[in-house]
């Protein structure tokens, strides 16, 4: 029960991505990435340039995805992290995602959602009633689906703990962190 | 009344934008760049290339906005067209994009949207209650936003026109120019 | 008879690719793009940018050729496109699309030539004697073939129709559909 | 003293620079960036690509520089961290970089260095005699400056914590936070 | 007059260009970039790779001018050599550009040319009754001023010494430098 | 014994490889470019632009390396050129690369490096004692290495050229053509 799952795909958030493995990792956690398929994916930057009204979208670092959603069995894992960018645009539209966060949920396990990652939450029905937090520009998403949002860096509900940015990683792995830590796992190797 | 109004900014898919211009010029109507501030826009390309999952973005076509959100008046136009691209995520929580918007829909004219455009109608309110269509992985705006989400490239929905990706152009633009021509207009040059 | 034979390659302009596929469609009319071989084409995209004395050039949008020159068949199109970008520099020299397009002239086709499309046309021996324009830097090009470089943005000279960049696709489309107007074919669909 | 010192410039790594600031940040100690000037830098991205034979090099995250080097007050920090990239190979010839580096040593209080920033430490006398790491290939520059190459992710020689690359974030910063444990700082906030 | 005048512009091909620089001042001679106005210039890179059926152009090495064309006066320079890339395209159709290399030829300096630099020689008129060489796919525009194109890497008519793409640079330099060498100019410092 | 040795990689410097290979050619040497296996190469480009305090790094000119480093036989050429760049870094800890250039230096042969070339002496063994120089950053590896570090564009000591950067090339090759020239070598062709 050391593993955590970190859900992905081409277009998601570079950065995001690596911090999540690697801070993971230092807690003794085993992040496991999973994606559409299994294959090195095209991980996107998001970051803001001077004279943009919007954020800018350039090529990122690489990761290999450790599974397809098709493989991924919700009892291996004490938790999920849904990572931003661009890929919940479209995972959201994926059955096997919903279902697998769903089963999360139905589980009692901790949900993680960073950025863009609360669209999937939305879509799984699981915004409704919570507050959570995400990317400003996505609100709408959450509120629609029945759900508060919260202009704070991290925000819990129950099991659900939701950032807005990746600015937000200080607060939102604090959190993370100060949960899981109710519960038992392997000792740090 | 021969001019048109297109909704676009930071982010917006350049080949989307420079088709209106181009096709609306064709027809003899005058199409008029509304976005956040006056000034040459970073325009985008999306595209789908081998080897993704989805749809990729690169720097594309620059046009220049010929006027800020503040200074449209909407009873200067016979329509209105809501581009896509990135630039709908952060326009639909534009306050003034919004009024704009519903403007037009007050004033009964036409509005117009392609692939992304749909978010920034579902934000306005005026997806509800209307057939509706926009990229497949948008869906979920709409039908949250009281849409019914048809996949078909190109839907009409009494003086809602809007279509799916750029690939829908034909008959996107079939079906505005057989709306707009059943009203007065300036001749072709 | 309802098909339009568009000719670029490697280097085409994107935009007028689109453009012209898109277009057409629009009109009813099918649109084959014909290239070196049958593949994805490594299109480009000709801008201005603040700063520079000439165009830029930079990844495009994609596009897969239907047939290679090999492959084409006069006799299937009631017209022939040629695009700009940088594609005509060297399909100038392919003896095969030399034959192609005086062949659609010998068979009192339409021809149609964008930016520096003309390129071909000069080279074809099609320029002489006849008003063209094209991409002003290739003027000379088309008067060493004996043609009349006309500074507008469409020109009509007989069955041949040019136009001098992506600039004048709203003159240009208007010149084409009008002479195509004057002719049977197949129905909108 | 809740604060770190964090030495980057222009082709400093931008993942190592923003997960540096967000993880001391997690913790509750105050990054504060350091370069040759106050400005925006030009972070660069580090990765491996298939198909070569050693990383590539690519724009990265942008970073603002909190301080220029000549306005850094060592007494101000209970550490240093030295980031790596391109940055390392021309700031170990920045006279007053190494003078900071050396009244950190001189001052024992602790000193990080992660990928190429082990370049700096070499430069700076402060290897010499001691285990250290880095990235494979700036292994000579250790040696020659006196110090033991140790092939680990981690290694820590008193008061100096190296790493080989931002593969090794989870056992650096683990040994970072296990040195910083012992010493009194400001409570998370 | 140990100087040799250098033309290009923005989409000059940047290896020709520093190639000249640095092999022009191995001998001796003193380089001079002429360009529309003094600036830092916009060069770019032709290349090939697999898979495309003509060159890609992508940024290439920056280049300062030295001076506007306005300045230049030609009888401060040995010769003239014309750069190849994309600048020859706008270039030819510049009127003092043409007048300064008729300048070289009335004055019975040496004309040197590489790659689509045969464009501006085409234009001037110095091509009629000449064998000359250049890209490939430019014949055209040499033949078409009445010039005899020649496909050999490098060839001599007169004082014309023209050369087909940077892959010429061996003997295009080595016919350069023994046509130079017939003439007295400043001893190598 | 008319062929000269370069030294190089994924990472080298495009444009001090393609001056190499010209430059070597035109004086009726024959260049072999040898890298750690057979293939097309991943060069880079090195340049300067404003607003940067290092060198910035893109996508350079391709180039096919003839020989993998095992196959080289030191009795085919009359010296080796270590090219700069970033390649040098990892070239220094290929031992096949280090026994190759000290057959050089053994058999009284040439050897010349540029730029970051001098990092692959410095670790062979062969900068102590010699007045050397390269790209100034890396002063403090050829100082480290035993070497005086000198700050000229071009330093010989005895059989050993080198040069600080491609800004070099005017003095490193007038000295490298220097020194060949008292050793028999085949005829220009």
């Amino acid at each position: 029960m050391s593993k955590i799952l970190v859900i992905t795909g081409d277009g998601g958030e570079s950065y995001e991505a690596l911090y999540a493995v690697h801070r993971f990792q230092e807690e003794g956690w085993e992040p496991v990435i999973a994606a559409p398929s299994r294959r090195r994916l095209h991980l996107v930057m998001h970051d803001f340039e001077p004279g943009w009204d919007t954020y800018i979208e350039q090529p990122g670092y690489g990761l290999e995805a450790d599974l397809a959603f098709d493989e991924v069995k919700v009892e291996d894992y004490a938790a999920v992290l849904i990572l931003g960018g661009r890929a919940p645009e479209y995972l959201r539209n994926n059955a096997r995602v919903l279902d697998i966060v769903r089963a999360f949920d139905q589980q009692q396990k901790w949900i993680f959602a960073i950025c863009h990652g609360i669209q999937v939450l939305a879509a799984a029905g699981l915004a409704a009633g919570k507050r959570v937090t995400g990317y400003e520009h996505v609100r709408l998403e959450a509120e629609q689906a029945g759900g508060t949002f919260v202009s704070e860096q991290t925000v819990r509900d129950g099991r659900i703990v939701t950032a807005q940015t990746w600015q937000s990683h200080p607060s939102f792995y604090r959190e993370i962190f100060a949960q899981l830590a109710g519960q038992a796992h392997a000792a740090r190797s």
